[in-house]
Parts: C-alpha cells; structure tokens; sequence
C-alpha cells in the first residue's frame, strides 16, 4: 500500500507543483482545497480540482470555511479593502495577510490526515512568503509539527513537509517543469478578473519566477503585460 | 480601556465558568462559539447566547465549521455512530474524540483574537479531558502557546490561559458558584434529547462534580437520575 500524504492544495503554482512532488515520491494524494470567502474562490477551486484530477488523487475534500470573512481584517476576504499591487502598503505585513491563516488550514489538514491514517502533510510554503507572512517561516513549521505530535493521538505519526521552505519561486518552477505540472490549470491573482492582473504581489512573484526561469507563463495576463 | 478576552464558550459547565472567571479578573468578553455538526448544535448554541448575554459580552461570534462532519471519525459528528456512555469503548480514545478539534478551535480563536487586539483567549480545558483527548493536555497548551507567538504579526501579544487544565470539575463548580454563574443555562449531554441522558461520559462527569460539590445540578435529567 502506498504511503498517504495530505496535500494542502490552493490551485496556484506553488501548492501545484508540490503536489506533483508529493505523488512523485510514491505518496497517493489526499488534495484538501479551501474555501475561505477570498474573492477568487470559485476559480481557486476549479483549478484545484483540475488539478487534482491530473493527479489521479484518491479524495478531493472542499472545505468551506465562514471565519475568515466573519473575522475580517484582510483585503482578500473583505470586498470593503483594497488589494495591494505589490510594492505598496506595509512590506512588513501586506493587507492580504489573513490572521493565523496557515495555523487554520493545517489545524484542518492534520484532523484530516489523522482520521485517515496519512503519514504526511506537504503544505507549500516557501521563502517569499514570510517577509510578510508570520505563519509561512520554517519555525513556525517546526512548532506546528510538535502540536500536531503533541495533540494528535498516539498512533498518529503525521510529519509536517514543507520542501520548498528555502527555495524561491524560480527553483519551485524549474521543479515543477521536470515533473510536468501542468501550469496552465493554475492560478495565482489574488484579483478576481477574467486574466490576471499582473500587479498583485501574488502575480508580481509568479512573473518574475517564470521570468527569471526563462519560461513563458502559459497563462494570460491583461493586456499590455 | 479594558483588557480583552476572546473565550471559547461552548455552552457547557467549564466554558461558562471560565467567561464568568475571565470578566471577573476584568476583561471584555469576545465570546467564540462554534457548531461544527455535534448532534447538541441548535441548544449548545441557545446556551452559549444566553450566558453571553448574561455577561454583556462585548461580541459573541458564532462559526459555522463545515469540516469535522465532512472529514467524520467521531460519534460527535457522526450520525453513523453509537455515542459511547461513560465505561464504554477505550478509555484511552473514546469515539467521541474529534481529531485535532482544539488545535482547530484555538487557531480560528486566535485568528479572532489576532484581528480584534485581543489579550488573552481563554480556553476551558481540565484535568478529566486529557485521559482520553491528547489535545486538552498542559503539553499541547504550552505547544500551541509557542505556534501563536511564532506564527501571528508581531505587534500581536496574545496569551493561551487555560486556568483550569489543571483543576477538576468539583473545583470549577465550585469556583463558579461563587462568580455567580447559571448553572441551569448550561447543556453537557453529548446526546440530543430533551433531558440531559445522565449516562454519557459528559453527564457523568457533570452529575459527580456537582454531588461532590455537595449541590443539586438545576438542569433536567431522563426519569430515574
């Protein structure tokens, strides 16, 4: 029998090719896909699913989740707040930042490897992100691992991955090409138009990779990008 | 201007006496209620509202979480299974154990706490949980403690007090009969009917406490207890 990973599985290209990693390294995939009320919801989850039917995952579980607009206080689930372009706002800590996000999803991610005997949850974090991002730095991963062996029952072993913790977008995609990851089914803009906007910090990052990779994004862009 | 609590308030016992014990060392009471599919839903959250009210709780946010039905494995949430009464089943695990559900609760807690400058979160958890629920142990109390720290903005300050993990409910009661608290707007029969059952490990623990205290519970319970 196969080993079971959980893979955190957003539809954008980091959390793609990570999948991808996952199932090459012989694990099946359980894609766990989240809902969260951010303006890009519907197009998130159908490049998910997209993908992971290109992975052949044994479940794809949808999880819709209120708390996150009931809360408040990001732009990506407050439709009242304006998005940041990248290079505006507070470096420090972007208004796209959702409070404790990561904890949420792997609180989540770890109830779901624990109920199905999984040996392993990938999330995708990955070094661009925690400049602004508290929840995406190595020793937040480090800390979430000791609650989850802590909190989980004893005959859970579930170890926390994040393989791409210390590599850059460019070395994600270089990755991600090798193993065929399909980047075409993927989304990043955090804005919810009919092409990406390219100006998002979440599009600035993903142009600049496939840039720096000497890729072409095979998906579209506004015009004039 | 007063410091700020969010308190995780089921509506049972110890959660009603921990709001009650957190207003009265002085803070506002950011009440956090959650129906994740437990059979008691509809009158856990009657009593949550009304002990807030009871309170003057400065907000009492209800979220609806989807997850534990659509991931299942506990009675709670299962209408599939049995609900064990007290002495049935393992004790080490009993089925009414939720994956992972504290790491679950304190992560949207502290979301929460995070977006409201929020002080503190109290979460009510004692020394009968932790036989059978690894998560309400001190050692995961203190883990998550370290997750928050690490994993929220760092203007953020937010500390996990869980005054009774270390307390039995005979204590709490007692505790609570001095702070005033309504007893008889409490529920903590796992099961849904109109008379607390007496015999699940929930109304056990509850009926013992309070004879121990030397008091009658003031809630119903089925003919014959």
């Amino acid at each position: 029998m196969n080993k079971k990973a959980v893979c955190l599985l957003s539809g954008g290209m980091d959390s793609s090719t990570l999948a991808y990693l996952a199932r090459n390294q012989g694990y099946d995939i359980y894609a766990l896909h989240f809902m969260y009320g951010q303006m890009t919801e519907k197009r998130e989850l159908a490049c998910a699913k997209a993908i992971a039917e290109s992975l052949n995952a044994a479940e794809f579980l949808k999880i819709p989740l209120a708390h996150f607009s009931l809360i408040g206080k990001s732009s990506l689930t407050d439709a009242s707040m304006e998005i940041e372009d990248y290079g505006e706002g507070d470096p420090s800590l972007p208004n796209t930042y959702v409070p404790f996000r990561n904890a949420n999803l792997l609180s989540i991610a770890t109830s779901f490897a624990e109920a199905r005997d999984a040996d392993a949850i990938f999330i995708g974090v990955q070094a661009s992100d925690y400049a602004g991002y508290p929840d995406c730095r190595p020793e937040f991963i480090d800390a979430f691992q000791k609650v989850m062996d802590i909190g989980t029952s004893q005959e859970a072993k579930i170890r926390l991955l994040s393989p791409f913790v210390k590599m850059n977008k460019t070395d994600i995609i270089k990755t991600g090409i090798k193993l065929g990851v399909p980047y075409e089914l993927t989304w990043s803009c955090y804005k919810n138009n009919e092409e990406a906007c390219g100006r998002c910090s979440s599009c600035h990052f993903r142009l600049e990779a496939f840039a720096n990779a000497g890729l072409k994004d095979p998906i579209e862009y506004e015009a004039g990008l």
